[in-house]
């Protein structure tokens, strides 16, 4: 046993500090748990009881995803607490658009080196939005990966498990002539980052802290805006059946989404000039004189959630900042 | 729009790369599905029929892991086939030892460049592993992320979700006197690779190429080999209910984790000379001259999963290589 030898922690793995992660956001991590959590936390499996009430056909939807590198804005700004809601909010609203209400998460931080302060900081983030989407944050892994990851950065990744009775399952049938309701999003929320940070950053020469008029805050302020759950918005018109399918505007843009809900025979029709993009995206369209379609093929442009319903009345009067933005047309 | 503007490709990111690899491991991705799966590959959400049938009380049991800098020594070999395998039969002993069946599995797939020939090397050893374990691989992540990746290095996450009848869940009443009965492990499974890199080769001098005569094979096999699953051995044995506690030997080593199933007023009393360690374990401690207490805090030693059982016999007399290690002794 030499003095000298080699230790896990001499190897960049330090345990203490995961422990110290642990310590600091265990209570809010608790504060997310309802009757159904049968575990603790720190337990090897996280235990959920799948007794549903009220389903007469429970049929369960998952989902996994990252943050992607929106984690490099948080790293720059030293600002960690909105990407646990950004990795929560994308998974409730991935398994949303199948009808699903959350029932648990799972989250996965991973650094190069750990800080117990930023792996906190994204965990209690996370366990606050769980607990506004009515999800129990179950369980999670911090990974330390020396060599791995690049000096100083993250990755973070989430797992969502729903429920939705089988015969609520959305999409349901889509009809030539339905709205296309686009919801509001909140910025570029996860997607279309390593594009913008080349546009804004190496070809346009901003600055994170840089305020810009049209924005009216910093483009920081801009980019690190946390990702939207339509959960609340959209709950009541799911319960109603009036919904007949949803798009959850992710990678690939508007397009690329829609189409997947958007049945062979008919196409979506979509009038791009029907709603005002928030001003950070013509800020990395002329910085990086990006194509209008590479535009459209990488950021939501200002709609995070599209609705297809038959008739758009409900949705426009209740979701603040909704438009019609085209029609679900017979080719 | 001009032909000069950025585009996502230049930006790092390249979509045609992702659905190469989808297609590369698509086949082996829906051999894994079964009758409870009620979603194609692509889907927004996995879709997993919940209409449990033979549970008086279903429970769902879920975990979350990463394999860790694992990951390096496969880079270095130019062999990732094994490292699906690696996270989904992780996930699976994970969520054993709570004594639940997998259901269905969820990975995510990230590197500083794609390779869609690497992602589904990994991909479809987790579909196989899957299709092994009885559960689905129901979903699945790939990202791209430029700059958050070091060079050449890539992440594997999984997401695993099982059920267990409440009345089964383990850990049961561990008794004094219990037998502490040891399953061999294949190796490191996916614990203490950053300690073994580093006293291997940049304090041993080794390479992964090398053979050693008491191996019997070279560094890289004996690292690269893949974790095993549990639950085929260990399956008869719940279902009799003659196991009081499982503990995985993952991080912490074998004390740290049965000490999260002995209860308070018992102790885990191991003879640590009654069973022989794989020699990698031995090549590892001498070439760090890594003290012992250390080696027992960052490896399994050979030993990946402990039955806590009132009599050894029926598991010495089923599993191969299976010995009792020690007892559950009142403290």
């Amino acid at each position: 046993m030499s003095e000298k030898g080699l230790t896990y922690r001499g190897a960049g793995v330090d345990i203490s500090e995961q422990n110290k992660a642990i310590e600091l956001f265990k209570s809010a991590v608790k504060s997310s748990y309802n009757q159904h959590v049968l575990s603790d936390v720190g337990s090897f499996g996280g235990l959920f009881d799948a007794a549903f009430a009220g389903y007469s056909h429970p049929v369960l939807v998952s989902s996994i995803d990252g943050v992607g590198t929106k984690t490099k804005i948080a790293h720059a700004l030293g600002r960690y607490d909105g990407l646990g809601a950004d990795i929560v909010n994308h998974c409730v609203n991935d398994i949303l658009v199948q009808g699903a209400e959350p029932l648990f998460f799972l989250d996965y931080f991973a650094a190069s080196k750990l800080s117990a302060q930023v792996a906190a900081q994204v965990v209690e983030s996370a366990a606050h939005a769980c607990k506004q989407n009515g999800c129990a944050l179950i369980g999670g892994e911090i990974a330390e990966m020396p060599g791995v990851y690049a000096e100083g950065e993250i990755d973070i990744v989430g797992c969502i498990v729903g429920v939705v009775d089988k015969p609520n399952i959305l999409p349901r049938e889509v009809q030539p002539g339905d709205a296309l309701v686009g919801l509001p999003s909140e910025g570029l929320h996860t997607n279309g980052y390593s594009l913008a940070r080349k546009a804004l950053f190496e070809v346009g020469g901003f600055d994170l802290h840089d305020s810009i008029g049209t924005l009216g805050e910093t483009i920081g302020d801009a980019l690190i805006r946390p990702h939207k759950s339509y959960l609340a918005d959209l709950r009541p018109h799911l319960a109603s059946g009036a919904i007949h399918a949803l798009a959850h505007i992710t990678g690939g843009g508007i397009e690329a989404n829609l189409s997947r809900v958007i049945p062979a025979g008919l196409r979506a029709q979509i009038d791009f000039e029907s709603w005002t993009p928030p001003p950070i995206f013509d800020l990395i369209r002329s910085a990086g004189s990006i194509p209008e379609s590479e535009m459209r093929a990488a950021f939501n442009l200002g709609i995070g959630m599209i609705a297809v319903v038959s008739s758009p009345d409900p949705l426009l009067g209740s979701i603040p900042g909704s438009v019609q933005i085209g029609v679900a047309a017979a080719e």
